[in-house]
């Protein structure tokens, strides 16, 4: 525990590299254990001008440079993307002997297998904090909180963009007047313009984003390699207004559920708009926050709910990082020799017991609702609960009721019977109700 | 990250050490770097069989004798108590060399400096996850998660067998007949029964124990000397039913909520008996659980939740820190070096600001609440609701009211104007309302 100095170079100086420099300029000292943290270099797309001082640091235009350079401890990377110069600086930061410390999860969700092959093939460590959750410790928590237990599911909140987004638009079903036609393209314009969304926002809002995070959290958890292929990813552009308001009336919240769960027959990771019920945790997360389940076959369930993003908790988390690394712990990345991580065996989602709310536009006549039902007997659905609400317009009834447990595959299939009764004026919508 | 045996001597061998004791015997190699826990010795108050096999390890009577064995790498104390044998065999594993880990929040809060000042003397570490909160981890939390951050305050429900109370004399209320006239000592006798709460439950009920996980928390938080003298504690012995029924009617769930908060003005560790609003992250909090605010600087508020007790998930924490001290990771026990341990300056509570709940018994006769509301605005105590009760019996009518924000010496001087009057048949309750 003496005075040490960690050398480090920073690819990346967007919102959370510059919120990672001030902060290191601020408080160089921070690590309790009594080191000091020196930035040596930087590497960004730009030279431009920021609001804080880097002409004390040695440039770098390309990242692999920076990451090989015999005068850094540890190669901070915090560029994105999953493949490209971000997978070029960390493998070269990795062979070069250097430790990694990265926010990116879909560089580790895609490639984390063999990023901690190299890790270990040069007894360097590979930190990733900041990937999941921002300041809010997910990572720690499934790797070390956990490490005596055996995890039977993690599942949560995991994109901040997409849960501000829901719960803006569960807003405007509060605020009287008319709510926009595309309700969810409007709140996503305004959410883009305040910065809360990328211009791009398809990562985040198709799911991406969480099914990368929660990717990462399942191989931590079950000792697996990342199995980004595997995941079931369904995003929140599809969740109209009606569904936010429908779900409420039957005492639920939407929310984009990220969830991975171990049982005899394989691993499930999935992530879909889900219904979780008012009062619940996950219910009641709300704005840009994020929240974990985790569930240990000896510990029981652990909630942790903060900042998911940012940039001073994304940055702290990187801090904390570098934090570990100078108090010498040594770990295998992903919790097992990185010799014996395979991807876990996917279970069949066929097979998945689920509870669905099924939402359908009906015809406004007699015998819809016996026919529906039927229908749904047939397939071999339960039905746990039932909502009519009154005409809106002339274009037909909307009617939504929640099943029992049913295996999805039942589930699809009723789905299709429905849409194909003459009554049913378009293809039922399907959202899965959180079982957590 | 190579092979490694860690040798530990287990003192204590009741629900926690005998729990440990299990899971080592099933997963002795459960530290995923790859190395062994190998149990060498135990010790326990008597040798009586137990429902778990001891005898392939050396006995020792002594703790002491056991926590200076040459054959030993880690001490776990398990046996409890703030001094006699636990302080004596914790120090002579400290001076020893050996690592210890330990459950012991009584002897951390109490002796906490000293011993992280032996510890770092003899170049060892003082492990203690299993201290607050049992498998859930708060130290773990403040002490890592948040270390590039400047901790505001840290606030939460850490005592289960309170919350337990709590939650079981709530029930009484939903269950019709007559509850029994002393609810909380029936349904104390009732957790003693089955063994959720001591035979002497002082330690638990009497506030004592949220106490000294609270100042263990604080030491962490704000990288000082525990000061368990500097705490003001009150337990949950005096709250009544009719006190947990009025509070519900105004919206809130009473909690033993453990705080500690740092100003410009000093630290101020407090536990008392509280108001939450129903539907916030403590009021739901239910039974057995615990939960932890930890409020950051630049991470904002991170809220966890998770059992706070119990032989499987506190013999979980104790491994999670054998796992810990297998990584290699040496930190300061409080954050800090131990030389520069300084108790932290209690802030006067007769400055905090508290919200209060004051509930009184009233004459069943006209102006009885002028007089008290005149009283209230004489002492300059603002009201911010206000109820009455219909007559219980004949002994007088209970009113409630809440106040706003009040430093406390003018709260507790209202009590004492209002008590003073004619028409007030008893000494207002004062309850705080918990401001997370």
């Amino acid at each position: 525990m003496g005075q040490q100095t960690l050398r480090v170079g920073i690819a990346g100086l967007g919102t959370v590299g510059g919120g990672l420099v001030k902060m290191l300029q601020k408080r160089p000292d921070f690590a309790p254990a009594g080191g000091v943290v020196e930035i040596v270099g930087v590497c960004a797309r730009s030279k431009a001008a920021r609001n804080f001082d880097i002409s004390r640091y040695r440039w770098f235009d390309d990242p692999v440079a920076l990451a090989g350079d015999p005068d850094i401890d540890v190669f901070v990377e915090l560029m994105g993307g999953s493949d490209g110069p971000a997978k070029a600086a960390v493998e070269k930061a990795l062979s070069s002997g250097k430790h990694v410390v990265t926010a990116n999860k879909a560089l580790l969700a895609v490639h984390g297998a063999a990023l901690a092959a190299l890790a270990e093939a040069n007894d360097v460590s590979l930190l990733f904090e900041a990937a999941v959750m921002g300041g809010t410790p997910a990572i720690k928590l499934v790797r070390e909180a956990m490490v005596a237990d055996e995890i039977r599911s993690v599942a949560g909140i995991l994109n901040g963009t997409c849960n501000y987004i829901l719960t803006e638009m569960e807003a405007l079903l509060d605020q009287g007047g008319q709510a926009p036609k595309d309700a969810f393209g409007a709140v996503l314009a305004e959410a883009q313009r305040i910065g809360y969304a990328e211009a791009d926002p398809t990562t985040d809002v198709g799911g991406f984003d969480a099914a990368h995070k929660i990717t990462i959290l399942a191989a931590l958890a079950f000792n697996c390699a990342p199995n980004f292929e595997a995941a079931e990813i369904e995003g929140i552009d599809q969740v109209e207004l009606l569904d936010i308001k429908l779900a409420r009336d039957l005492g639920y919240r939407i929310r984009l559920v990220a969830s991975a769960t171990r049982s005899d027959s394989g691993v499930s990771v999935r992530v879909h708009p889900s219904l979780a019920p008012l009062g619940h945790p996950l219910a009641e997360t709300k704005g840009g926050l994020n929240a974990l389940f985790i569930e240990g076959k000896t510990i029981g369930r652990i909630f942790i709910q903060g900042a998911g993003a940012g940039e001073g908790p994304t940055a702290a988390a990187v801090a904390a990082d570098l934090a570990d690394l100078m108090t010498g712990a040594r770990r295998p990345v992903f919790q097992a020799p990185a010799a014996t991580l395979t991807p876990f065996s996917a279970v069949d989602a066929a097979h998945t017991m689920t509870r669905a709310y099924l939402r359908m536009l009906v015809k406004d006549q007699p015998g819809v609702i016996a026919a529906v039902s039927e229908t749904l007997a047939e397939a071999n659905v339960s039905i746990d609960s039932f909502l009519q609400k009154p005409v809106q317009d002339a274009g037909g009834v909307p009617i939504v009721l929640t099943t029992h447990a049913t295996p999805e595959s039942v589930l699809l299939d009723a789905v299709r019977r429905i849409e194909a009764l003459p009554v049913v004026l378009e293809r039922p919508k399907m959202l899965r109700i959180a079982q957590i």
